[in-house]
């Protein structure tokens, strides 16, 4: 048991009438402040870019990740180090290569909308395409029904800190063969994914368009953007997408998988890579 | 079945072997963009606060809840009006009343934090103390193991766009006879409680510390923080909580009750409220 992933408490458990005094793990949540530094004309520059609540570990993947899904940096190229700053863990520096600097209003666009940013649906699928600079291949994968059913289990054995916890969400990478390749953990959704792209980044294994990702919960639009800023081309979900999902992955040719689970799931989108 | 919340598509069901075609109904995500109105000095100012990935409907609800729990405004005192804007239903414009200006450092909590900001759970939990404006009274509400073991199943019946769509969170407020009030829906679990607080927010239900909130996935440390500005003394979630969210309860006697499913469910914080 990772003590950075998860904690135990004493709790009262309370079965069919009865109540008594037990231990409980919990999954750890924490802010990671992540700060940007990078040269300008007029000497070093440090930026506050975000502050997310996460699950403390692979934070250098969480910032990297973050940096690069989110359109801030062109990849991971453009980092020459990362370093936790400050005594508690919370805050994170990464540091660009000269003559990189941050895409700014890229991050913002999930929050701060500026005037020129068309804010319906549609708007930000445009926007999506042109961030992503890969989504040029339309990819070879292939997979059958019965190495898709594979996946949820496969994923279940390694979910430690779920295991334990109950409380968190999983991503993780399966090459052709459906063999799982590199799993992350996070009280949220969306750093269990920056964490994984983070590392797959620094691993050197981007783009990814031939490794499938399984998420343990549900498709939102902002999942599906961030793998396809990773050039992920097929995604599988455990739980449900959401119509924007949808919407997105049909326009980027990525297949995408919902509710696998058991024997049964559904194809919602880039069906010709699934042998049926 | 309502179309803003719900849209059916085709999709491809695989189920043991079998592949066929069939309607599937998704749960719909659409940004919305929130923007305040306010005066100065030399005029009336707009400012986009923040772009949120929601499911449509309630949404003068969602932006008044938002600006509150967050702390941009004191109360539902501080509105005007609320009024939808431009042709797509997915930017919506909050009027403050003359002598409202939006408090926006706290907004950019989450997001962009301060030199002056600490960065650890403590200091989060700190600043949450010092927002919140009701949790002067530790309140009389008390409920049994099983009215608690029923809330779920009222709120399950009750969840429309979930029945339909498996893809969307739920938060409710039951009152001191674990009588449903109020349910809200969304894609986003803040979204929902948002939506949920602005409502009673509007119906001059605040403070909410004779309500019980019912949260239909995970208790993370912002649920709490956003229940917490409306005085909500107790909240049951059917998944598990997070550390934080336990510190945040405790710290401000907040009744949590985590795991409630069927005949069971672990108390995480303020046992006095259950009557075991």
């Amino acid at each position: 048991m990772n003590s950075m992933q998860q904690e135990s408490i004493i709790i009262r458990k309370v079965n069919a009438g009865e109540a008594w005094e037990t231990q409980d793990i919990l999954a750890v949540e924490e802010p990671l402040e992540i700060q940007v530094c990078y040269s300008t004309a007029t000497g070093r520059m440090n930026k506050n870019i975000s502050v997310t609540m996460r699950t403390p570990g692979h934070d250098a993947e969480l910032a990297a990740g973050f940096l690069f899904t989110e359109g801030i940096i062109p990849g991971i190229e453009a980092i020459e180090k990362i370093q936790h700053i400050g005594a508690d863990e919370n805050r994170i520096l990464v540091t660009l290569r000269q003559d990189y600097l941050p895409v700014l209003n890229n991050a913002d666009r999930n929050f701060y909308a500026t005037s020129s940013c068309g804010i319906c649906g549609k708007a930000s699928i445009e926007m999506i395409r042109t961030l992503t600079k890969y989504n040029t291949t339309p990819g070879s994968l292939t997979i059958t029904p019965n190495q898709l059913q594979s996946l949820p289990n496969l994923l279940r054995k390694k979910q430690e800190v779920f295991e334990h916890t109950g409380g968190i969400h999983a991503c993780a990478l399966f090459d052709v063969h459906a063999e799982l390749m590199m799993l992350r953990e996070d009280v949220g959704r969306h750093n269990a994914l920056d964490k994984l792209i983070g590392a797959a980044a620094m691993q050197q294994l981007l783009p990814l368009h031939n490794y499938i990702l399984l998420l343990s919960g549900r498709a939102s639009f902002e999942l599906i953007q961030k793998a396809a800023m990773a050039e992920i081309k097929m995604i599988a979900a455990v739980g449900a997408p959401s119509t924007l999902a949808v919407e997105l992955a049909k326009e980027l040719n990525i297949t995408l998988i919902g509710f696998l689970r058991n024997e049964r799931f559904n194809i919602y989108s880039g069906e010709q890579r699934i042998l049926l």
